[in-house]
């Protein structure tokens, strides 16, 4: 039986990267694509609870809706795909990275934790650079990895959070697994002031450093290697549980 | 020296929990509230990137904002506090539980994500029940936790999910810590038609059951306790990166 395959993003239904993205994991099987209508970069992992959602079916397989990544990936696996679950889900190709914490505000790998929820393997794909993307570097790469979730799955509440290095193939120097990296994060507050007089304010630029952690995404796509980071969805953190054991409840 | 408590949250500056948090933090240092100027709730921890901010300073130590909790905190800690660091973040009392996986998508502990990642000891407090809140049940609760976070602090990228039900103090068992919860997803999308004859869609409804884990948030706050779940922001999932490493590089 063919392989069905999910697609979404946060750049949009029209974005460059989704087609791209679509045109190559035809090759694995049947593709839907359920994305937002414009851009949603940065919703981090939104639901849009409190208002209802349109979905717009532009063809069989694709079809666009007035919410965010997750509201995507809700609509499309508890409804339109609801008969037809997918064996995978891919969420990308997004213009520029997801790596550190950072990761927590992206909606690009939102829509992959909203897959892993649902049950379905999953995939979040990002380009890292600025300005001039070729994202027929990635394709590859891309193709790779997808293929591999077809055939292995992912253990529960894991996906696979990927930051691919925007060169051409043979500037590439393979494939790393990786941890997380940590941002510095001291960036001030821009203050501005309006035609009219009244200040307004920005939250500062994105061109900050990162701790130089050995093995972390980061690292490994400064060096050319594409970052496959595995991502679990319980952020309990244990080895903290006995000494709050401990302090908090002696007192 | 007076310690300094900063306070957001997801339900709005005029919201009662954080009204009455306000109110009871007091006893404890020098309080600052920076809230979204209406509710955000479900807003997951969306930054606001690509639209100016505008701040609205009610008091000297009330703020309120055009955005989201994190757009809230970031603002506070990097703007408005920026020379006078606060010593804990809380966030809350939200109205609602933030417990399973849920919490990310929730504001309210997304506000407490942010002051972590901004270096502030924060803890995201949610007040479980429907229909009819009390917070003054949850103020004593609240004060004994933050009371503890200001004098011990909290490991690097670690905050506490606290999730208090909704009952009077005596009826309220103690305090235990707890692990992540799991939810069950299995919420099929409802579909309306519009005056116009137009579809649209609700992702599905909010009473969804849990897998029964020992020693979970969601257990806890059934059985009548209050949980406190140690949460880390490295998602990074160890255990998988090991079996990676042997199947995808190999291929």
């Amino acid at each position: 039986m063919p392989k069905r395959i999910l697609i979404s993003n946060d750049d949009g239904i029209n974005s460059e990267g989704i087609h791209k993205l679509h045109e190559t994991l035809k090759k694995l099987g049947e593709v839907y694509v359920v994305a937002p209508d414009r851009d949603q970069s940065a919703v981090s992992h939104s639901l849009s609870l409190y208002r209802p959602l349109r979905l717009d079916k532009i063809t069989e397989y694709v079809y666009s809706v007035d919410g965010t990544p997750t509201d995507c990936v809700n609509l499309a696996i508890n409804g339109i795909l609801r008969d037809k679950k997918p064996d995978l889900l891919v969420s990308g190709i997004n213009k520029g990275e997801n790596i550190g914490d950072d990761i927590t505000y992206s909606g690009t790998v939102s829509a992959a934790m909203e897959g892993t929820l649902l049950g379905i393997p999953s995939i979040a794909l990002s380009l890292v650079g600025r300005g001039d993307f070729n994202f027929d570097y990635a394709l590859h790469h891309s193709e790779l990895i997808a293929k591999y979730v077809l055939e292995n799955k992912l253990p529960e509440d894991t996906l696979l959070n990927v930051n691919i290095p925007n060169l051409p193939g043979e500037q590439i120097k393979g494939i790393v697994i990786t941890r997380q990296g940590k941002r510095l994060y001291d960036e001030p507050i821009v203050e501005k002031v309006d035609p009219r007089g009244k200040k307004y304010y920005w939250i500062g630029g994105d061109e900050l450093g990162f701790l130089n952690i050995d093995s972390s995404d980061i690292v490994a796509v400064k060096q050319g290697y594409v970052s496959v980071t595995p991502i679990g969805l319980d952020l309990t953190k244990y080895d903290h549980i006995d000494k709050l054991r401990a302090d908090l409840l002696r007192e």
